[in-house]
């Protein structure tokens, strides 16, 4: 089976200029095929504000507003996702931005209303995903930059989140390639003490739960650690958490097993 | 030969949802293989007075300054483009949304500082297409939408005439297909008489030459002619300006000849 790395980079390494440039130099000199899910960062906060649209909160949950989503779908699938596409080309990696209506290639449903009417949110599983032309763009050597936005099939675009797009790409593709999921940030891997940056080196199903319990693991981390778990059980070869400047090293960062 | 139909709409059709979802489903209708390219509206200025960006001027021309060239890069790469490819896919067209940085598939030059530095503007000619791509998208049957953006290879993104990309995608796969070139805009086609809405049938290099001198055509639609012109003088087969409710009528509007 072929490999395949399916690499997601945070908010805080797109937003600082430095930071991208030396992430897309690191991924520049991967091997072999890969895809890479950006998220949003501050910037769509910030050309918000300019713009007078003020971000929706209802019982502390963000809500994707008909502006909000307009903002989002350009920021994410303009300004970010065109500026790390030309900064790929310029390394010599034939990089191509996709939001999910991109060739159809991420179908979502939008989120029901119940309690909450989160507004303009895609949720996706991996038969969402366009595998055959996920495919066939990456036998033409082509590297798929997807951003934070999918669609509905019936002309919404919908706002659906990165980490969530990342580890059901890697459940889909799982089954044609052996898929390596990472995730990047500033950090250098999962914490168990903030302060002093110790790394937890591997989790498995039993020690996860074990730092749950004692409250060790940083609530935000969370729900990106149980969709790693989700991956790995829908057969995703292995998933790490790693700083976005550690991305060549074999060891580093967060193994996550089952 | 295979045919393939380049239709190109303008800013006025964009701006207006109603006008857009009829050229939508006009364009959803036609057969064979397309591509469309879209140019920007009054969308980005709007945003860009929102923001606080001031259209940049010198001696009456635009200048793309770097702001201005973030705020392009997300309303005709981000909100226009996504907004067309997301309805595309409603009417069962597999768009995908591309900018010249997407693939690599239109990589300009900076326009040289003469007289005037235009700012981040990109030239683009027929050797910049990358025919091969645009070809491998269109045998899967997907529809390429391009927006006004194209890159220079080291990073950074392009602001380009929407009309010249249109013409210089007909030229470049005029090698491989038998290319119809359509402009589409808000009026019924090449106007002899704006008031009467009198439509020259056909423009060919001689009556051009006259109409000119004479002043009757309009001359915002010089650069397009002088466009149209140029690319049947490289291959492409027929150049229409037409109205963008017309699409699908094989006798409409203003068909250019040599």
């Amino acid at each position: 089976m072929k490999k395949l790395s399916i690499v997601k980079i945070g908010g805080n390494v797109i937003d600082d200029n430095r930071s991208l440039k030396e992430f897309i130099s690191e991924f520049a000199e991967m091997d072999g095929a890969y895809i890479l899910v950006h998220g949003g960062g501050k910037v769509a906060s910030q050309i918000g504000a300019l713009m007078g649209i003020e971000p929706q909160m209802i019982d502390g949950r963000r809500i994707t507003d008909a502006e909000t989503l307009d903002l989002v779908t350009m920021v994410y699938g303009g300004l970010t996702n065109k500026k790390i596409v030309a900064q790929l080309q310029a390394q010599g990696i034939n990089a191509i931005g996709l939001t999910g209506a991109d060739g159809n290639t991420l179908l979502a449903h939008r989120r029901p209303k119940k309690e909450i009417d989160y507004g303009f949110v895609g949720d996706i599983s991996a038969e969402g995903v366009n595998i055959d032309l996920i495919q066939s763009l990456l036998q033409q050597e082509l590297s798929p930059v997807f951003c934070a936005l999918t669609h509905d099939g019936k002309g919404q675009m919908l706002n659906t989140n990165a980490d969530t797009i990342a580890s059901v790409l890697a459940v889909a593709l799982s089954e044609a390639f052996e898929v390596d999921l990472v995730y990047c940030f500033e950090q250098p891997g999962v914490l168990s003490d903030f302060e002093k940056k110790t790394v937890i080196a591997e989790l498995n199903s039993s020690n996860y739960a074990e730092f749950k319990k004692e409250g060790v693991i940083n609530s935000g981390m969370i729900p990106k650690l149980d969709n790693a778990f989700d991956a790995l059980k829908a057969g995703v070869k292995t998933v790490r958490i790693i700083h976005f400047s550690d991305l060549k090293k074999n060891v580093a960062g967060t193994l996550i097993r089952l």
